[in-house]
């Protein structure tokens, strides 16, 4: 249904994007998959956008040429979003990655999409300033972050990536250029397609510029790390220590078996690490005074529910050691296994419990490792299924045969498919089964009216 | 093009919503107008509303005989939303106002749409629980709010409306019903259609069903009452103080002006009220220590800022009198006049000053009354004009006049055309103004696939 990429649309990149930026000859296996690496399928060609202009011409081009276009940042999604599954051309957006405007007195940072989040940290914070979405892969691009609406530690506190969008610059897929929102803290101003573009993971168009939100940095913060005698009584207590005191920044569940990986395959250990399950607990302040006081009733209320100990960590080093093996999970159950696929659900925290048990009773059931770890705080817990050493015919229908127990069980708890890392390729069958027709054929209207050819990441989300 | 009511009609209305819920004579004035009173136009029948599957029921049978549906709450809007321009039916949700769940594990309240936003305060506030938006109008309904994207004075800290909808239960314009999003935190599960229906202003659903956000309640909180020199110096500081220090949970703009609106039309008055121009700012805060802090520092940048002195407003009465005559500016300057219209942009917060001084430049141009006030925290200000003894001709040319000026202004400094009161029936042409064709098309490609007969709330905001 798309034109095949000939020599003469080759050329006709090269004009737009010069020729050193267009790569249609041995290109590298890592454009052709995602970090979940699960879905495998090479672009024809691959461009290296530095400026809108150049985008929005590709985009005209291809829109009549009928060709794919898929937009890459780092590469770092879990569900195939940016690997282009019918081929055609992939739109790199890794080079736009400069910052064009820290405002001070509006609170507002406008970069190009290929920034890294670490660099947006990096440029802000020495300025006392703040940007609160804290999603564990610091090489994420922010471009990708806002497809994916990516959320992190804090979003219990500080809410998600839409929540920190003010205003965004868009390319279409016909190559017009929108903007939409701006420097602004409230708009109630027609439609909110700003909101549309952020979460619909590079299907409706091509985000070339991003003003984002800014607070001052809190000034103080300080983390416990609380062990309790089992799972169920750690991931009960998370609800009830929101409920009675203020909210945290981040409510984490570590396990021993999660604890396990970590020092197996990476060499890393937390202190106080004898424990079987624990919750981690963040909090900031603006004083000392006021962090205190909230470190101690925390720890008080910890104790009441059950917790066997609380351990402060509030020095730097303590902090590192313990955030740095917490943000390795992904990365220590990836190296324990020989290939694996992921559940990424988000669920009221109430329900959570239930559903670990139930997880635990699946991987009981079809002779499966499920490692997992989550975000209790807010609900959205990351679930891992290995391959280990079973054959892929075994694996494939296990893994069919689990995700499906998987997903009924979460819908009929109150859950959604996606917390943080988005539908993409990997989990549209799943958005199907959650929403139904009615809510797929108006996502598929809207995508028409963005997109009426479907040349923008094609097949994904929907 | 839109079928007129006739007796069939009525008969049918009567099977669904029964007989004395349906109101097709003598239909009183208020339902043909909403709070600003300048959009006027009448149902051809009312029907109030009890029950999610009515609405269901009703949308099946407007949508197959071509009648147009515009939905009312407590009809305190400012820009047409809820007036039926076209006729047809009106469909009075104020009576679904019923409170469905307050959930206190996961933090949530589910509610009817027709609930008032003080309902809300004392049903949560008296459990320690809060929902941050603040609109002024206090008996708005909590579906208007959502319409709109209501903003209120603590949005500079805690957000908009829409920063607190967790999950929403929808009436299509076909009849069937959707929920989208649910009790939790995040969500990137697919095409993000419940922000869709949020500031949307009853064009693309009706939402029968609302599942908000709530925290834990700040236990202290108090304001302080900070004079200036005059209006630049007061506005000045505004962005300078939110950028030194913390985020206040409030920053308005009060003057002279519309303090003596207050005093003369209400008898309402303030204390300290002999200077010109005022900063209104709020701390809150979970310890009486960490609130002092706040505000012992906030008193301090005031000062170096050119304040001319501090009133500490944390008496129960003090904040009472100070608030409710902030409270009261609307209807103050409502009662100075014979008839107004409003201007409700948004802008950077840095230009606000530049552009208030630009409103007074029209003032004295076209010779007419603009009192205003404003959160200058978030940019948002509301600028009237007052039509007092001009006749009406001479009124509609100045107010044509001055508000393409102001919004041409408003625009160049990038600004909004609402911040958020909408757009509704009002402020249309403005929006395209700023907009252009091509987000305008958009807009009307999605109206076009939720509603492909046009048939709820037609003729608003596109």
């Amino acid at each position: 249904m798309f034109k095949k990429i000939g020599l003469k649309d080759i050329q006709a990149l090269k004009e737009i994007f010069e020729e050193n930026n267009v790569y249609d000859k041995n290109i590298e296996e890592e454009y052709a998959k995602d970090e979940m690496g699960t879905i495998v399928s090479f672009p024809e060609v691959r461009v290296v956008a530095h400026d809108k202009n150049e985008i929005s011409s590709l985009m005209v081009y291809a829109n009549q040429e009928n060709i794919p276009v898929t937009v890459r940042g780092a590469g770092t999604g879990l569900v195939g979003g940016s690997v282009p599954v019918h081929g055609g051309i992939l739109l790199d957006l890794s080079q736009m990655n400069k910052i064009i405007e820290l405002d001070k007195t509006n609170l507002t940072l406008t970069v190009q999409p290929g920034l890294m989040l670490l660099d947006i940290y990096d440029a802000i914070e020495k300025e006392g300033l703040f940007y609160a979405p804290d999603p564990g892969e610091k090489t994420a691009t922010i471009g990708g972050n806002i497809a994916t609406n990516a959320g992190g530690m804090r979003a219990i506190k500080y809410g998600v990536t839409r929540d920190w969008v003010r205003g965004l610059e868009v390319v279409l897929p016909t190559g017009e250029i929108i903007k939409t929102g701006g420097k602004v803290v409230k708009n109630s101003t027609g439609y909110p397609l700003k909101e549309l573009f952020v979460g619909t993971e590079g299907t409706l168009g091509i985000i070339v510029e991003v003003t984002l939100k800014l607070t001052s940095l809190p000034k103080f913060s300080a983390s416990l790390l609380v062990p309790f005698v089992d799972a169920i009584s750690a991931i009960t207590a998370a609800p009830e220590l929101i409920k009675r005191h203020v909210t945290p920044t981040a409510v984490e569940y570590i396990d021993q078996t999660s604890l396990a990986y970590s020092n197996q395959f990476l060499g890393k250990h937390i202190p106080h690490d004898t424990h079987d399950a624990y919750l981690l607990l963040s909090y900031d302040g603006n004083t000392q005074e006021a962090l205190d006081d909230d470190i101690e009733q925390a720890s008080k209320i910890c104790i009441e529910l059950g917790a066997l100990d609380v351990y402060l960590i509030d020095t730097a080093e303590r902090k590192s050691s313990v955030w740095s093996v917490r943000g390795a999970f992904l990365e220590a159950i990836k190296a324990s296994t020989t290939q694996m696929d992921e559940i990424d659900v988000v669920l009221p925290r109430s329900n959570i419990a239930e559903y670990l048990d139930f997880t635990k009773e699946v991987s009981k059931d079809l002779a499966i490792r499920i490692p997992y770890f989550g975000h209790v705080g807010d609900g959205n817990l990351h679930i891992y299924f290995c391959k280990d050493n079973l054959d892929d015919k075994t694996w494939q229908a296990t893994l069919n045969k689990g995700f499906e127990l998987m997903y009924q069980k979460a819908f009929k708890l109150g859950g959604l498919v996606s917390g943080e890392h988005g539908i993409g390729f990997a989990k549209k069958k799943y958005m199907v089964d959650l929403l139904g027709e009615t809510q797929i054929n108006l996502m598929k209207g809207i995508k028409n009216v963005f997109d009426p050819k479907g040349i923008l990441n094609p097949d994904k989300v929907i």
